[in-house]
């Protein structure tokens, strides 16, 4: 009703406006290179004087004012620029905090790697720039150092720079290099943390991390293959009364079954593998240390997969088809 | 500028539909008891014929047309209720998800504990009710049992329940206990995970959980004094090349840190200790394990404080001041 009803009413003097604008920005954009000079500028145009007259049809004194104005902005020294570390979370695009999306429709330039969605890139304005650096493993598209000198440069560019992680910025994320180079350069950081792909799995699949009965602890590792092993502390993952999360590389399950099992753990230990977690394309196979091998060899997992062990990963399969079928159904 | 001629414009029509469906507020309230099918009423009062009608001044055939709608909605049974159980993040607003921030803005019902500020509680629908379950240590205004039994009651009376818990529903916050509850009484239940304070702190302090050089995995843990002691598993919790992050009770901190070193962490091994992390009362104390006591009796820490061992902790320090200033100055 109500935007029938401002359809109705406003285009004449918002056409208006805006042809007025039009006329104008290629000017502008070879004026203020930077992009957020560009914004801040057309914000004062819109909010301002210039537009005022522009509406009010007095298009002579608008022009005047807002060439006044932008001999203002070029005369400014450019702004400095910025990087913001922002978690992207686990995946589903609603999982993004409120700050993230914000400073992604905000963001001049997005450096983003494989983990983030194209769902969540096109929440960002349209004409941001954007830069991937993603990496598949064993095959390093764009090595760290690389990464925080794209970072520092933008920067100094007076850009506003959104460098989006999958999950949290801080876990397993290498932020903690990518904040140590800009600071290193001078360059401002601030960090902007997300649900890791632990804590959104773990919703999306009813396990609990922690429990009173069953889990007073829970660990995050990463469990990729480096030279054909997985390098882990097992004595400490082996312990009892705790929930292990790993963050997975593909090919490694067989040797973590194999050294949890080797250093205590019951084979009847509850493990689950959750693929693509909280996204459309979630899978999950549930079973025990002495099953799960066999289960996932009839699957092939090529997504981002986390692997939960532990009691906890028990409850959920207690409660099976029960849990959570409204977000399945995607309500 | 689009504001002013929105308001110039639109009044007499919304006036008029304002002041037809006021008229009939009281009788709706009356006759559709549940919050939920009255929203969805009016959402189909001002979205179809009803309000065309009366956007268009026929009266007569609008009043005629609702008193049909409202009828229909009547005979109708009531809508089944549901559980959120949402995570209200670490302390800054900004930091909630944007799907927890769009159930927050549609439930009849908010059930809350203490961890939950009132800037998040205000970004809820004004007319929900809001149900307060908070604890303090050794002081539980509501047990667990009783709260499990409100949220099943609440949700059987067809509400759309939003059960917001500090930080993520599923690290410490018993929502594992829940979830069994409610499954158990048929409820339907979500879960929505939210950024938990271990990430929080860790970005606001610049502290990176795992690190490539420093730390290869992280563990959470709960540090709460029972009968005088902490009870944890220190041997694990004193390995090298990890971060351990307890989330902390106010008096544990002497044992932890004798217990620490007595199970082998050298003395000098840094520890942060952060105070309403991520709010604008963020306090940090960072020093090492021999010092961090004496430091800590120079505050007084009150509000909920997590605590973060090893290397990576040491990392905030040398950058000291440099880091996250934009976010400390609210920029």
């Amino acid at each position: 009703r109500i935007r029938a009803e401002i359809e109705r009413s406003l285009p004449a003097a918002l056409g208006r406006l805006a042809r007025f604008a039009d006329v104008f920005r290629e000017q502008v954009r070879r004026t203020l290179v930077v992009p957020r000079a560009r914004r801040r500028f057309w914000d004062r145009v819109f909010e301002g004087r210039v537009g005022e007259l522009a509406l009010a049809g007095d298009e002579i004194a608008a022009r005047r004012e807002l060439i006044r104005l932008l001999d203002g902005f070029r005369s400014e020294a450019p702004s400095a620029g910025m990087v913001h570390l922002v978690g992207a979370g686990p995946g589903d695009p609603d999982l993004l905090t409120l700050k993230a999306h914000r400073l992604l429709q905000r963001a001049d330039v997005l450096v983003y790697d494989r983990l983030v969605s194209d769902e969540i890139l096109s929440m960002a304005r349209r004409d941001a720039e954007r830069v991937y650096v993603g990496k598949r493993r064993a095959n390093h598209c764009v090595p760290q150092d690389e990464i925080n000198d794209r970072l520092v440069a933008l920067a100094r560019a007076g850009k506003s720079v959104v460098r989006l992680k999958g999950g949290d910025p801080f876990v397993f994320g290498r932020g903690g290099e990518e904040v140590e180079a800009l600071v290193k350069a001078g360059v401002a950081v601030e960090v902007v943390p997300g649900v890791t792909a632990a804590l959104g799995c773990a919703s999306s699949a009813g396990i609990p991390l922690t429990h009173r009965d069953h889990a007073q602890a829970c660990i995050l590792v990463t469990g990729h293959l480096k030279n054909g092993t997985v390098d882990l502390d097992w004595k400490m993952l082996s312990r009892p009364r705790q929930t292990v999360v790993i963050y997975m590389g593909a090919g490694a399950l067989p040797q973590i079954v194999a050294q949890l099992i080797s250093y205590g753990l019951p084979a009847s230990t509850p493990i689950a593998l959750i693929e693509n977690g909280t996204t459309d394309r979630e899978r999950r196979i549930v079973g025990t240390l002495a099953t799960i091998d066999r289960q996932v060899q009839r699957t092939v997992l090529t997504g981002p997969t986390l692997c939960m062990v532990g009691a906890v990963v028990g409850l959920a399969v207690e409660r099976g088809q029960e849990f959570n079928f409204e977000s399945r159904m995607g309500l």
